[in-house]
């Protein structure tokens, strides 16, 4: 390269050495700032994702952008992700407690990783919280005594076991379990307690560090005013509740959860049995074939266990799995007679079912695509 | 609220609202200097995508970040984005010509969208560009008189009867498409063309703004030396090459695109004929649940014959489909005996054949899937 040139673009790349520089001075004002937000946040008791708030604040700055000649969406893409460091340092904060006078918040199953993570945030809200796990049974009435609220949060499969463990509870006890199935514990904390029940769903995984704009769903119980102040506590954490009749919910988890999970397992059998070759696979590599391998490889990255209890622990799903195998050998069958214009029909028809919904679902993950592409970097 | 915590929290974001401006103008320096930097690269012909200076410049900001207590991974991830912009705006400056004395590149199926962009790319870097589409061939011979390159860029199944349609080539003219399987389309050329002959393979879809870092396959032909000016070229477009055999090539987009395809088509078919409410399942979006649905319902915005194509192209998949059903059936055996601890077994196994990768998968899908929270928002 001409050395008039090369002299240039050093002298350019300092140059956006030093703008790089002032956005870290930024970044760091920013985070102050937004740590003395979350402190009054804090104090007053106000969640800490305020969403109109972020989406009025958000059309301004595009706004602007548009302006100074920035494309907009560049601009809200980065503060979107520095909010996402802002939620997270109000952890350090603690939030406000919504009902300081309930009795001590009792987790059974505390030594697992949800029921620590919601241990934390009772603590970090103030509430005297206990753990009851495996080896604490001979104490459970003392852990219990007393309680305001009973949280269970253990594997799907031992949870009616263990509500029925239970003893009697006192009568403004809240009762709630925290599992990925809603009617059966439901029925079960119904049957055992008298006071308020209500089966909660955090539709997330225990490593998250912040609950913002995360979804709970609320299958509710019995006596919704009693626990009123709870839903509260959990939307200062900064999660979403989604109401929902617990059957309603375990449908869409079959659908989705359930047969998703089974069929990825299916395709780790059989991408094993082919001899896939995985570091060749790899390198093969776009955004969207990566995740496709990605969706699939994560799941043996889990507990056998985890995944075994959310296919085995519903029975409708045996029934969902064989449909499902009835539309394979369907789709088989035209594969077998090369009726590659049948596929086109049912492929059409499928695509007039989905809707506005597969143009959403294709610029949803367009974007994911997009961000995955940012973060490949090879030499 | 109490009206001096009130009035503070206006000061605070109204000094965020400050810190925010004073971003935007940075973006817009950043934005003019990466413009400059991109004409010099392209009077010195440097590649737009230059991963080793990324990286430095990536790890020297991350230092920095720490000492200032800024966390690490937020200036990375806020600089990957801002670099994304910075690829697609070189687009407008154009690339150097590598080889500006070669004859004509015509674009077979140049009016299609792949052919669309490869048009575009050649003629930002000063070639001159012809298109033989479907109604020009009664010109074809006028068309493709001096060709320096002809690209095939038609759908899959009419490729074969597309090259060997074409008349007798210039005997130093390249001849090399762009279709998701290889080994066919390459021994179509290689029989048809006596001259050097490339396959090539752009793992990615035409919507792209810049090639920076997307992968392209290339599979040798013939008269390697002959053509890698163009490599070189497409090395300047800012893409990475992956040069592999057409035979593992293709069996790598079986086992995965194929086959990812044909399953999704059978999970679309299935949540169809079980009536799944869309919007019902919508709202009880956790990230990872709503990009499983994602990746099903992203299929069916696309083109029924492109993935008609992609399934049906090639015999092998027949033949990988019947596995993958075999693979189904063992596991519902499972599901019908309730074999849970089979379940286990298999899938412990399973995770011990991924090893490593399932952990890389599930960070690389975590990543993925805490941006996709970021661009989460309701009120």
């Amino acid at each position: 390269m001409a050395e008039r040139s090369s002299q240039e673009l050093d002298r350019l790349r300092d140059r956006i050495d030093e703008v790089d520089k002032d956005l870290l001075t930024l970044l760091r004002r920013r985070l102050d700032l937004v740590g003395e937000v979350g402190s009054i946040k804090h104090e007053q008791g106000l969640p800490i994702y305020a969403p109109k708030r972020e989406a009025a604040m958000l059309m301004k700055r595009r706004e602007e952008a548009t302006l100074m000649g920035v494309p907009p969406q560049l601009i809200e893409d980065l503060l979107r992700r520095i909010m996402r460091e802002s939620y997270a340092s109000e952890n350090d904060v603690g939030f406000k407690c919504i009902n300081p006078d309930v009795g001590p918040i009792v987790i059974v199953g505390g030594a697992g990783k949800l029921g620590t993570l919601f241990s934390q945030l009772f603590r970090l809200s103030g509430y005297e919280v206990r753990i009851l796990d495996k080896d604490d049974w001979p104490n459970a009435d003392a852990i219990l005594d007393g309680a305001g609220v009973v949280v269970v949060s253990v594997p799907i499969h031992h949870t009616n076991a263990v509500i029925a463990q239970l003893p009697t509870l006192p009568k403004e006890c809240v009762l709630l379990d925290l599992t990925s199935i809603k009617q059966a514990p439901l029925a079960a904390m119904l049957s055992k307690h008298q006071g308020p029940v209500v089966g909660l769903h955090p539709m997330f995984g225990p490593d998250l560090s912040s609950l913002a704009k995360q979804v709970v769903v609320v299958c509710h119980g019995r006596d919704e005013a009693r626990y009123q102040w709870l839903l509260e506590q959990i939307r200062i954490w900064g999660a979403r509740l989604h109401e929902a009749p617990a059957s309603e919910h375990d449908q869409a988890m079959q659908l989705v959860q359930a047969m998703r999970h089974f069929t990825a397992f299916v395709y780790g059998a059989h991408l094993r049995r082919e001899r896939a070759d995985l570091d060749q696979l790899l390198q093969f590599s776009s955004p969207i074939y990566r995740l496709e391998l990605a969706m699939v490889g994560r799941l043996f990255a889990q507990d056998a266990k985890l995944y075994g209890d959310i296919i085995f622990s519903q029975p409708d799903t045996l029934a969902r799995a064989r449909h499902y195998m009835d539309r394979y050998q369907e789709a088989l069958k035209m594969l077998e007679h090369g009726d590659k214009a049948g596929f086109e029909a049912q492929f059409n028809d499928i695509a007039d079912w989905f809707g506005d919904f597969a143009k959403q679902f294709q610029s949803e993950s367009g974007n994911m695509l997009l961000s995955a592409n940012d973060n490949r970097s090879e030499a």
